[in-house]
């Protein structure tokens, strides 16, 4: 299990690195500057395009999209729905992150129409994979401690209902498909500590799913990608503001030879 | 008085980061990137919940809120009210931002409507404190290089007529409640040559209120904490990018020792 | 031809830092904050108001104003008009950054008819201004790969039509005026691996034109500064992380020495 995903992994980020992908990202405002930049250093071609009358063409003609509800306002939701519609028409994967759902009243039932569209990945922490599987079982709310394991049953029965890849992120991420699990025990604490750190994750998912015809082995290489970059950037213990930067440089150099010496995929 | 504040600064800022309060953030699209990072870099934690129909209910969980009119969308003034009627009803402490107010239309009077919805915290430059102060004086516009001194006693005056804690931002800080003052000479000016410097102060304030029985104390130990970290981010005069890098990560690192050694209050 | 254009944009340099003008930004949500850290490290005063209702005041007391289409929702639309008449009727050279237009049906009308509303200087890479230049040509696209030069003519040809100076960047940036014509080889391909590279040089235009009689000048100062900086950055081939921060730094930095030293002007 550990050569595969490997393998796959490296093979999907030569690919993101000669084919350039367009990644369209309707995504919240706190992270779009981050995002961008972390697409570029990597090697994908990043567009903010989410205004309603242009998400859609956009959508057709990228070779990812994200969609990341973490500031919902009406419209971007329309031009949310816009693009996850056009997408799923045009066969271009796109990434369905729910920030923070569980109880917000406005992303929520957002999360739960915008599943209904076909996302082929959705990613999120433990409590909004809980969230989004919960559809229907009433306002219970989202305890934001959950951990990943904790999801994980939760997360096959999401990806075999909806169909998409499900990407649990934590100290150990967790990808599936409902079939086949891989978990992913690379990356480090400081990521949690630079605004966007999960959401930019979800914009390098759509790099790497418009590159690789299996949406699973894409996932996986995404997130062993990014996380491994995580270790290359908190070496020497950095402070957050110097991290962050280091990080993007790190999505820049990260190679075949980093990639061997520490993914730790299972 | 010397004593005093820096005391209960110390504990405050031990309390930020044992608590991680969760700090509501309505602010302008400049910034929002900057202050979640000097939040998560401080220890809290970050939401920049800000879609009506959802600001209302965060506003009522949240430990802090920071109302930012630097750029005052239709959307965000819905929520901004939302989510300061609420933090009012709740009893959660929230800060008034009012950038740039005086003679633009739009933001003024809001700014004076939102004042009425009792902010706990006032922070502004001396141009924007005076404005505030005027409230029914009419149109006489602000003068951007009024200075912090010249804003001292419309700032007092202030405070009682709101019951606020105001906040005014110069190269000496002043801090007071109507009957209390301290100032604080702490600082850099490469703290003004990077965009939010003032504005991630606002949410710094909420975080700390967060944890604070006393709004005042509070408030100085936010602004003290804040400029002690902007001179450990300035040494050796670094330009204002690597500075604003060097900043997050002294928000991180900034502690007793620093505290002690530098803080200027009076 | 390359003495005189030296000596006008060491001359607008020293002008920037000594009137620190007042540059309006009404742009897109990638950039916002690298725009105003950059427009600060040069010296220039920052200013994002883009609400109806403000936009029209502050366009009339801006030294500059940049409108820039890269995420152009409702409200800013309105605001840019609004941002754009006004500047008009108060003689502020305002800059027009009409980005990724060509096949979006909302920004390329939008860039059209601000078009129409006299800015002093259009800013765009090849294919934009190929776009703008074939108002009316119908929907033919545009190629992302077109090359400065293939643009020359038409932006020669825009510049007569519309009385605007039109600057078309590349790795040589061609600056006319439809009667003059300068390239300028300097910069860095690392400018392209950070988001907004390109838009805040629209900014920085902006901020040389509020203090320059000549707009041709302004723009091939503008130009030159900028992209010089970019070299000082890029040495040592920083990551792209890095180096976002060390430009910044030099725009700070660069000074009469840096402009005699690398200026390839032609």
């Amino acid at each position: 299990m550990t050569t595969e995903p490997l393998e796959a992994t490296r093979a999907a980020l030569a690919r993101v690195r000669g084919a350039e992908p367009l990644v369209q990202c309707l995504t919240n405002t706190v992270v779009t500057n981050f995002t961008a930049n972390a697409l570029l250093a990597l090697g994908a071609s990043p567009a903010m395009v989410d205004v309603p009358g242009e998400a859609d063409a956009f959508a057709r003609v990228a070779g990812g999209v994200l969609v990341n509800l973490g500031t919902p306002h009406a419209e971007q939701r329309a031009a949310m729905t816009e693009a996850a519609t056009a997408a799923r028409e045009a066969g271009t994967p796109w990434v369905l992150d729910p920030v923070a759902i569980g109880a917000l009243p406005v992303r929520t039932p957002l999360a739960h129409a915008l599943l209904a569209l076909g996302p082929a990945v959705v990613r999120g922490n433990a409590s909004e994979i809980l969230a989004l599987a919960r559809a229907g079982a009433g306002g219970r709310g989202v305890d934001a401690a959950e951990k990943v394991e904790q999801a994980a049953e939760a997360a096959r029965g999401l990806a075999r209902t909806s169909g998409a890849v499900v990407a649990v992120s934590g100290p150990v991420d967790l990808v599936t498909d409902g079939a086949r699990t891989v978990r992913i025990a690379n990356g480090d604490a400081l990521l949690t500590k630079v605004t966007g750190g999960g959401c930019a994750l979800g914009a390098v998912m759509a790099a790497f799913a418009a590159v690789t015809e299996d949406v699973f082995d894409a996932t996986v290489a995404a997130v062993t990608t990014y996380t491994v970059a995580a270790e290359l950037a908190a070496e020497g213990r950095p402070g957050p503001g110097t991290f962050a930067v280091r990080f993007v440089d790190a999505l820049a150099a990260v190679g075949d030879t980093d990639l061997v010496a520490r993914a730790a995929l299972s």
